[in-house]
């Protein structure tokens, strides 16, 4: 089996904790840096990836969306690429420049999304 | 990069604004006529194609519906390939008369999808 | 056109009937046995494999959930594969003895929807 190469696609930000449950059980099964991982958020996703947003926070009390942002940070100092789309941070009046550093903004998600998929990589909608 | 062709899946009614948005801002980036799109209907969604059904609208008040199949219109202007899964309409009682002549009716939906996805399409589930 | 290969995945236990449905639609047109089609369940909707769970159940009253469970046996004899994800197995407490004998256990859902993927499968989520 040659290597892996996924793409996450998220739309809602409320999916957010599945998809990081998602990504983590992944790379448990096939180890750390065994396979290219993408996740691309538009729609009103982004806004999960803003620091106090509190976007993707399901369960009852605590800081729920602060955990979410770490679990992002941890996963991408493995490797994970995190990619917002534009034409969804300019609806949901987000500024490029309040999104941490490990977010990579694209153009157009959908570009993005064939792309990827141009290119190899395994679509999956968490 | 090679042409990009991109396949859309839909099977809820409510979602049309959101995948219309996508397709526009999809053909904004790359230009007009430098994709193959397609937006594959199964499911309810079907009823979004029904002039007055009022399918897709979301926000309070106004003719959403109507500016729902005019953005349709619109898109299948620019080449955008609009298709209906002929089991659905029969499930929603809908008449392929009934349909603008735009849209295109297949046999089997998920034929479709996977037919498309053969030929390179990239899947994109909105 | 080449034999089609199709992935469904789902990861909500109340789309079983639409999945179940989607299937019977897709073999009804390209007849028994034409296709390689297989339904992944992660998350929430391998509780639908649970006799007796109750999971799919939509309509009002009635053995639903045994109808879903006797839809996916004929499927199954039909040559559809069905198969859970461990992980979600573990996090929603379902030992694997308790699954159907129809049912396969894959170590990492994600890892199955890849790699299908790779293998030419055309990826659906209902």
């Amino acid at each position: 089996m040659s290597r892996l190469k996924v793409l996450f696609h998220l739309n809602e930000a409320g999916r957010w904790p599945r998809v990081l449950l998602n990504v983590k059980n992944f790379i448990n099964d096939v180890g750390r840096g065994q396979a290219d991982i993408e996740i691309l958020a538009n729609g009103a996703a982004v806004s999960g990836y803003v620091p106090g947003a509190g976007a993707g926070a399901t369960a009852p009390g605590g800081n729920d969306h602060g955990k979410t942002l770490e679990a992002m940070k941890d996963l991408s100092s493995q490797g994970v690429v995190f990619a917002a789309c534009r034409n969804a941070l300019v609806m949901h009046d987000i500024a490029e420049a309040a999104l941490p550093a490990f977010v990579t903004v694209v153009p157009a998600g959908i570009t993005e999304l064939a792309q990827k998929q141009a290119e190899g990589f395994a679509y999956i909608k968490p």
